[in-house]
Parts: C-alpha cells; structure tokens; sequence
C-alpha cells in the first residue's frame, strides 16, 4: 500500500497551487444591471464627476454663509428668500446680500450661495412655513461656508478610480456604477469546472441503487459550491474505475473547461489511479497529493497548462469541505479575486470542547446559531461518510494547525457553507 | 413641517412588520439540482434508509469482530481471507469462523461479518499485499463489533426527517436530496419585488443628466439586494412626485408583486407624500414612518393586505441599509424563513473609535479585512448621500442602541453587504 508523500498543510498547498496555476484571461462585457457577483477585468475609471454640481444635504435655505455669521435664536439673522430651485432643475436664482432661497434634499445649490440651513434653524417671519417666496425667514443658528452641501465630486473625482481590477461586484457597485452612466463593464469569464464522478459503486440520483450501489452526491454539492463560488458548473456524469476511461473523459474535461474536479473515489486503489490519470493530462501535473487535515487528507491538487486539477476525497463531507478550501479559493483566483481563502468566516463561541491532533488542521462541522451572548458554534460529530453531518451542520469549526483541541467557551473561527 | 411620530427601533419595527405581513402560499416543485438557495415548502422525510446497507469506512478486510479479540502484533490473530466484495456489487462472500473479505472504502459488508480490520493493521502472509485471494493473513489489532462499519440508516433513517420547512437550500442539501433519490424538491414561489424610484430630480442612467439632474443609483442597488435575498426584483422606473402618478404606480406594482419599494425621495414633502400614497393604497396602511437608526431615520413602513410595502430614503446609504434591514429579512420572511435578520453577521475587532448617541441603532460602513489578530473592521465615515461610502465598504458596522460610541480594538458586529 502506497504512502502519501508530500502532504502539506493547507496554507502551503494553496500557496503551491496558485503557484502553478493561470488566471482566465477571457474577458466580456455585461450590462451593468446583470454584472452581480461579477469580477472586473480592468480598473474603472470614472467619466465625470459625481455630484457633478454642488446639491443641498437638508430641506432648507441656501445662503450666503457670511449673512448668517454671529446668528443665534436670541439674536437671529433676517434674510429675505427671494426664490426656490425645484428639484432637478438648475438653480437660476441668483442671490445678493442677505437674500435666501428655498432647498430640499438632494436640490442643485445657486452659483451665488455657499451653504445651506436646515429649515428646523430658522422661522418664517409673519406666516407658516410653506409659502412661496418672497417672504422673510430669521436664522437662528450660524451656518459655515460649505455646510449642508455636497461639493462637485465629492463622492468620486472625473477620472478616479470607481473600481479596481479583480473586484466582484456587490449591490452598491452596481449602483456607483449606474449612478456615473457606466451601463456596461468589462468582467473577467465565469470559469467553465468540469466535474466528474468516479466509482463502481456510483449511480445517477435518478436511477434505483442494487446492492453495493449508491448515489452520487459529490458532483451535485460540488457543483452548488462552484455556483456559490462564481463559476459554472458542467456536470460531466459517471466514470467507471478504469484507467484508459478515466483519462479520455478528464482529457476531454480539461480541454473544454477551466478546471476539473474528479470526485477520486475513496478506495486507495481508485485515488492511486486518479494520481496517475493527473499525471498523464500534461505538465506539471500532480502536485501533491495530500493536504495535512481532517477530513480530507488524500486530496490530489494538481495543475495542467495552468488549468486546476482536483481529485477530492469521495466521502461527501471530505470533498465539499476540501472543494472550500482548495476549489473556491482557485474559482476566485482564475477571475483576478485577491487571493482570500478567508469569504464567508465567522467568529463563534465554542459550546463544547473539542479534542484534535496537532500538526493537522482539523474542520469540524458545526451548527452556528445566535446566542444571548452572540454567535454560538454547536460541534456537529458525524463520520465524513454521512452527507447529512453537513445538512445539521452551517460551517467548518477550523481547530488549528499548532493546536491539540479546543476549549468550550472559545473564540473560534467558523467557515460557513 | 412635520414631525415623525412612532418612531420606533429597528427590533421593535421588525416585529410590528412581521405581526402584520403574510407569507407567500404559492409554491412550486423544482428539480433538485436547480433548487440551490429556494427555500422548502414543506417538511422533507425519507423514502429510505441511507446508507441502505452496511458500507465499510475503510479499505481493508471484513470479518467476524470476535476472530481478532486480545489480537496484537505481539501475538497476532490469523485469518483466512476467502473472497473479495467488489466496489458497488453486492457482498456474496459468506465468512465462517476465522475467515475474511477484502473490502474497500464505501464497500457492501457480507451478512456474516460484523467489522473490517484496516489494512494498515494487518500484515499478509509469505508474499505482498494485493493478491487474489485465497491468502493468509495476521491481524494486528482487536476490532471491535461494528468497527470501521456505518450501519444501515446512520445517515438518515427511513421516514426521518430530511429538511424542514422554511429551510433555504445549500450545497450540501442538494446532496442529500439526491443521495436518497429525491429529484424534486415543493419550493415556496421567489417572492416578486416591484421597485419604483420617485422624484422629479431622478433620471434613468441611460439619460444625459441635465442642471439639477442625478441618475437612479437605489433601483440598482435595492433590486441586487433582493435578488441576494432570494426574491426577484421587478424594475418599474421612474415615477414623477405627483400624488395620483405615484398612487396609480404604487396601485398597479402592488397588485402584480408580492412586495413593494418606493424609493421614497429625500425631501420631507416627498416623504410625506409617500405616507399618504402608502395609507391610500388598503389596509392596515403605514405601520409606522421613522426607526431609531441612523442612517436611515425616516423609513416608512407599510403593509397592505399582507403584503410588505417599503419606502425608503432617497440617500442611497440610507436605502441600502434600510433594505437590509427590513426589506431583506421580510423577503426571506415572505418564504417561511425562520425570523433572523443576522444572516450575514461577522464579528471584526474595531480599528478606531467610534462616536454616537444613545438611544439610537447607528450604522456605520465598514471596510472589513484580514488582520494578523482576526477579522479587523475599519469605520468607513461618509455622507450618506454618497454612494461610494458603500462601494470602499464591505458591510455595516452596528453601534448598538444603549452604546454612546464604541472604541478601538472592541469586538464589534457587522452586517455584511
């Protein structure tokens, strides 16, 4: 029976893999409205600036700040409002020496004014509010230059930056996008994962296992993770156990995707088979095989022509555990995503000790829920075999690297699904 | 001008929300492997037992636990190994006294054995392991009955429950469903959000803004948001600030969605306008206009005939974080949901102090990064007229409602966008 050698820890066979690994250089370009969860492919840069002119923060009065220097209830200043701007329209009021005019949010401030007051400091000589102009108001309160208005390009320059490369957008990019005219965007691809299963013993879900059979499930729960990932997901069926067979349909996989994942089958004989398949796609193929933690040791990480070739545990909580953490991460990596295997952690307090090996990373699922004391992490014990460990469970507890076990009552870190 | 009355706070306001809106009763039967993130419609048991027939946990040999008892490698037992169970076929090999099987990983065991020894604690007699049987083999180790066996129904028993209702589908759900052969899943229908932008100063982002002009940023965002809740956004433009435009919009968007926002303008004339189209439009009516949170004070919210009616401020902070608050869990609500509007909730260890008022629920943007100590927060300060507040930022940071400011390096909560 064959060793493993070079098991790494899992920082390191990340490291390794990005190593060895390219990103997709295929770009598109989508509408604006349709680019969630996208990644850009270049720095966006902005066309104008944004406000492109100076707009009132409140419901009040632009002015002259000067007029109101010194202003306060017991010693107002008078001004006299001589006009409004209506909303989205060009403030064409021009205001002289102590003369005011009507703003609400969001109104275009006159050339001739500097700051706005709220209407809540003043009052309407002689009358209720809610008049048309010209009237008289007393302001009680001084307001400085500048206050209560958004200057011109305050919220982005002409010509900065709107967005770098290799950021994926969330709503508000969406909308800092819309809010410049910017309608499309150049985004990197959605990489193409080729996923197969292997196994004598794998059967279709659709299909009545005999016995010995089972269904398959790593394909389908890869493939979730893929989406959830921003890639998109080929299922590519059954493979039986067979060398010759194995290496035609991830030959032919690879050529048409950007990554492949060969749920390896959990016998050492099928994961052996699955390292020399690897092996003979191309260069520099298998990298290691082995990654030090628990589940998922025999995990093969390799790389052909820069395309990522994982052979994942066949127990089902093994490989979506280790598609997270060597999948997901190389996802984001082939469209430009800042290496961060890091999404999606919480911090949670442990609700019961939890005993390890140190010198492995340990992932225990957990249920995470909201304590009285804030997040808690219920450890969820379960053999990998058991698909329905992860359905009780909402994350990985990860124990680590350096440390035997941990402590109820701990701080620790959680990778949500 | 008037003045907000019932002003309550975002926990309070949820609650009052929640008492008055009606789930959706709709619902839909999708296949399995489409039903990622749809949440079930009712309780899913079990045809079958899963695993239906005892599997091995490891590759090695299956025998009768009571032939390797006070078994060491001082004294090893001696076994006969007479058959080999092959991968997905049934176990036909009947073991007598001191006889064995090779299995492998995920293996069917024969009815006459009871454990499996793993081949790392066994040694094979005169020649090298991987042989044909029959051979001879010495055990190493004492196993106990059912050792290394995952026995009939440990993952699901027959009739147990799957997943309950109001559970949103994640990976590893999708692979449970199928490992049991459930290829359709009842989902309850993705609730419609009609959205509708008001204001005389708004254009589309098509359009060239002229003097006074911004284009539409909160359609976008609000509509990215819904759809990252789970509900489906219907884009309904632009509607003047005109009472009857704004009622027959609000009229017609009600009839055909689900939920309704209005993005409801900054100006208070604006606000107050969208109280009485929103009173106007059935009963009960506004629940209440104004939640103790900043930003986003004056938030309306409505419900007519059991249907969630929002209108949000105009500044686009304002409106993303309002979303968040109510728009969100209420469309997750709609689908049966169990109540938590702390989805998305990470802990991050504060960088700079922060300053606030009691008696309010301040929200903060936040850039959120990996830090040598943890995730680390950083208070992103801005108006909340600026949508790029938001876009530097990766959630928000919450100063709770009794806390007069927070300080450097506390533990402090954040909602992530």
């Amino acid at each position: 029976m064959p060793e493993f050698f070079n098991v790494l820890p899992p920082d390191e066979a990340r490291r390794l893999l990005f190593e060895h690994m390219k990103p997709i250089s295929d770009r598109e370009t989508v509408p604006s409205v349709d680019a969630l969860d996208r990644v850009t492919a270049e720095t966006i840069l902005s066309p104008h600036a944004l406000p492109a002119f100076r707009r009132s923060t409140m419901d009040g009065y632009a002015l002259r700040a000067a007029d109101s220097y010194g202003a306060s209830s017991s010693l107002p200043a008078f001004l006299n409002v001589v006009g409004q701007v209506r909303m989205g329209e060009t403030a064409d009021v021009t205001l002289g020496k102590g003369e005011a005019a009507i703003v609400h949010t969001g109104a275009m401030i006159p050339d001739s004014a500097d700051a706005v007051v709220q209407i809540e400091h003043t009052q309407t000589i002689g009358g209720e509010s809610g008049r048309e102009p010209p009237f008289e108001i007393e302001v009680l309160k001084a307001v400085a230059s500048g206050q209560n208005v958004l200057q011109v390009g305050e919220d982005v320059a002409e010509g900065g930056t709107v967005l770098p490369a290799g950021h994926r957008l969330r709503p508000q990019d969406i909308g800092g996008l819309l809010a410049l005219g910017i309608l499309e965007v150049p985004v990197v691809r959605r990489p193409l994962v080729g996923i197969i299963a292997t196994g004598n013993e794998i059967i279709s879900p659709e299909e009545q296992p005999q016995g010995g059979q089972i269904r398959d499930i790593n394909s389908y729960t890869v493939a979730a993770q893929v989406t959830r990932a921003g890639g998109r997901p080929v299922l590519l069926g059954i493979v039986r156990d067979d060398f010759d067979t194995m290496l035609a349909a991830a030959s032919d996989a690879l050529e048409r995707n950007d990554m492949i994942v060969l749920s390896a089958g959990s016998s050492v004989s099928v994961h052996d088979m699955t390292v020399q398949v690897i092996d003979q796609l191309g260069e520099p193929g298998v990298l290691l095989h082995g990654v030090a933690t628990r589940p998922g040791k025999p995990t093969i990480i390799g790389v052909v022509g820069g395309k990522v070739v994982l052979g994942l545990p066949g127990n089902p909580v093994s490989a979506m555990v280790q598609f997270s953490m060597f999948g997901r991460p190389a996802i984001g990596r082939m469209q430009g995503l800042p290496t961060s295997p890091r999404q999606g952690i919480v911090w949670a307090r442990l609700t019961s000790n939890v005993a390890s090996e140190s010198g492995r990373e340990d992932y225990v699922p957990a249920r995470v829920y909201d304590g009285a004391d804030g997040l808690m992490a219920a450890p969820v014990f379960g053999k990998s075999n058991l698909i329905y460990t992860l359905v009780n469970a909402d994350g990985l507890l990860k124990v680590p690297l350096n440390k035997a076990g941990l402590e109820a009552g701990e701080l620790v870190e959680i990778q949500l699904f």
